[in-house]
């Protein structure tokens, strides 16, 4: 029953690098708090943001094998995005695969599951989001399924939705809706870079926001 | 039953600032070997060092509003130490929220649940100590406590009382007892200080400290 | 029947050199995916690959005494290897037995616990590899074991075996095959060269490693 | 945002409780190994196996207030599957939503979050599946959704699923594919009916599922 | 600075039966959903409620002795409350102990740490409520505080505040309220039992307790 | 590599029982507190105390095709021992294995991993002590290790040395010491026995240890 999804299309590249720029907690927001993968995946690097299309690989627990079959079906802008059909800290991904993973235009990896040779990964400038970094090597005799819908890291994913990445974590964007949520993430964006001028000079947000009425209401008392 | 304490005393800024400039692993020391908040409170930065006023601050689960609420109470020197009545990873505590938190004095925030916008909150300079990276967005329904007495990370912390937080974590110290333990944390730093050269030159703690008598005493064979 | 054994051999340090060298991946893939100590174990440092010879020391939770012992019994090449005898993420280890360490000839420290004063250690370049960074103090009132066989984060260590360790984490080399280890890495390592060229290149490990067949006969199917 | 889909289509009742009957690791195994919920979901309970319908509840973090909107949804051989928006322990169900959902004609709720007053549910018999037991209360202030496709403990549910629970945890079971699995997992269980005679009269699996010669070809040696 | 305070004031023995009784949920909610130990501290038995007066005894990792110096302290009614100095899974308390405890009069422990001899725990019908089962042996070393204030399972209890447990967990209630909080929690038990009654008949907590409205303020569609 | 070693000695059947008979914590005790596995490793049942030798299994991650492998060399008195080569939930043996288990004279399976049918499995009586309930497939694709030493939940365990697991847990005591632990067990046991009945009485541990003078040099005072 393993299979390989050839025909998965993907949400635009430009949607992909217009929700990747503004990054994760602005796009999660935007599309009413939706869309999270869990806190442990994290990122081995620090400052880079970006977006692009999930390319979903699901992988048997110790075993790398479809991570190379993959790297084929690979597109210019996608991020892998990598699930174990149970819980697995192995490194499934290390340089060699990243070397090919860069090679077909690969921007990065999310995995709920082990990365190694980290400080190759690092200088290379791959960037990746990981449950675990570990050393534990993986084998290859159980075949998985490539672009069908996963959940990974408690989230939803179809092949080619958005998948935005930084610092904060990982969030995906249904493609269907991809083009609303850059909308409402740049309107949001924009509130946001004027209240932090507000902010910046003093005022507060009980003030800015109107909410001392309402906390009155719910019974706050001074003391 | 919610309420803002609004009188709340500080320990004395300058008595902040030297224990933030001895650090936590040696004002822990100094203080009996008490007041450290539970490992999971990590920095996300390195290198940083602060002391400072804890401003307290309960949240409900998911719910942010009281930081709002917090931001009008600081006073410069403040660190704002915050805890969910119950766990959550959700993050509270992000850009805006610490634009508006330099603006008004704070030093940093320690906060037993989620923060982000790290990438921001780096750049910004402003030091976070946290449980957790995690971009959930948070609601403003539910009203909690300012400036109470407050069981944060398995450490009690009152208002008033001294933080002090490096790469090693958040050591509490009561504000009544902060002078005498700066003496002996500054005698215990300087004490150091004197081992530290013997060490250096190759000199044992066993003979530093005359150890060798009571090991043999408690039964340890070399063999 | 705390003991310290004190004529145990070590692998030559020629052999760690290289073994670090090559680092934790290469090594533990070498040695048929064996070694490895927990994913807990992590550095405190970033970029750092060394080997060396396990000093091995079993320490009571919450009492660091055994390490003041160890630092008599090292030799330059050691890296310390620490356990308790039952969980514990108390600050073992902090900059002052760092600074013996260093002036001991120990190349660094794998501890299944925790240390403090990581900016220090930072800072004086003294490798980290440990499950928690936690101030928390020591007592010094149990004595243990220096030198005998330890399970740290589940793997077995003997005394003078050789320990790699890296971003990856660590990998334990036992004495005994540590030089045919080094052969087998250093032909995988030569390998994974030629390979890294050829994915850089484009080329599909699918190709290279020829496993389109064996696929298809595990029952892959595209679509 | 939020919503009541209230003509949600169920799985046949019959259907149900021939799956529950089977059992999760049976039912897991027919759909290819697929459907389960994270381990972490427990059941409070022992020796209680059942199946029904998903009616699915998304609930904010430390707020239960759509479970009671749930109570009017529910239809006989319902299961309420109740997923936060993001981690929570909280105890979103005790004996009262308990009694509500046994007189609406709910069999069973499986919950990633916590419940609570579970020596009453236990007396009362209605079986529980979660992530947590914990006391601490909920609010009613934020509304979420009802019926709408959840991801719970890492699993995929669309309203009116399959739930089959037992002392093994909890699977799901697309609605549309069910009455295939169900054909699936009693071949399955037959099958498995016939090993265990010949295992209890101490024939070998090796031997009734010749697995020897390719044990061999794997590379099995015996010393 | 180890001590042992003498004349710590318990709450009324007759206070603890009556909120012993009424358990922690409701105990819990009485007094404003505070109070709660964490979730991770776990009945080893079930079906058993208690309440008593805090013995509090702050232990070393992996040193049992003061759990001795406490058997001397006891009062018939008190509940011993164990807290490490830092985080311990050890076995302190065991079916020795738990026979002297016995006979010293006190009903139970709460300890955020390990107990091992659970089958004779069990046997004997002594209550416990612990982080952990394991049998790992501890030292008699060092000395702590016994009747000070603490922080146990991030609860903050004094001497003789009052505890109550079941199987939901751990609720502290400080003495001077507690007759207060339990006129609370009767009214909240007479007025869930007049709730039940209505479930029970099938009426809905949407009418009884009458959020139709609020829900839709809130925003919640029926589609 | 993988291989079946086929002539391990085993420890006297008759010393099995006896230190069974005595249970985990004794037995620990008495070779100096060694030998324990990790907490999470924790009975399916309850009231079960059992000793047998070890028959070690090395598991690939979700891959239980070893443990058939291991029924063919079990013998009467072998209690399985389960180690999967990284860390894996999966459910790994269930009520088909262990009526084969039953049927070869193995007294029961420890296991750092997962389990599942634990309906059945406590429905016939036979013991599992195991890291996790988990109902997911394994595969049967990559060999392993029979009868070698494994590290299981951090203790060392060879083929033959006496296993003995109860509701505490479980310990490992190396076969050639294993007449002198039983011997030092007894010794402790009726130790034990003496103390319960004067702790039975009324006498405090205080004085029945001698250990007041020793708590006063300590520095411990009543105040």
């Amino acid at each position: 029953m393993a299979r390989v999804v050839t025909n998965a299309e993907r949400a635009a590249i430009g949607l992909c690098d217009a929700l990747g720029a503004l990054g994760v907690s602005t796009v999660h927001e935007a599309q009413g708090r939706t869309g999270l993968m869990a806190a442990r995946i994290r990122p081995i690097q620090q400052g880079v943001r970006i977006g692009g299309t999930a390319l979903t690989c699901e992988v048997a627990p110790g075993d790398n094998w479809m991570l190379h079959v993959a790297m084929e079906r690979a597109r210019h802008g996608d991020i892998l995005v990598v699930t174990p059909t149970s819980p697995c800290d192995d490194g499934y991904f290390g340089d060699l695969l990243a070397t090919s993973a860069k090679a077909r235009g690969i921007r990065g990896i999310v995995i709920d599951a082990g990365v190694r040779d980290v400080a190759d990964l690092r200088g290379m400038g791959f960037p990746v989001w990981t449950k675990a970094v570990f050393a534990q090597g993986t084998v290859k005799e159980t075949v998985g399924n490539l672009q069908v819908p996963v959940v990974c890291a408690e989230a939803l994913v179809h092949p080619g939705d958005v998948i935005v990445a930084d610092d904060d974590g990982v969030c995906v964007v249904p493609r269907a809706g991809a083009a609303e949520v850059l909308k409402k993430a740049e309107k949001r964006a924009a509130m946001e870079e004027e209240k932090r001028l507000l902010y910046a000079a003093g005022q507060l947000s009980l003030d800015v926001n109107d909410m001392r009425e309402r906390l009155a209401e719910k019974g706050l008392r001074y003391e």
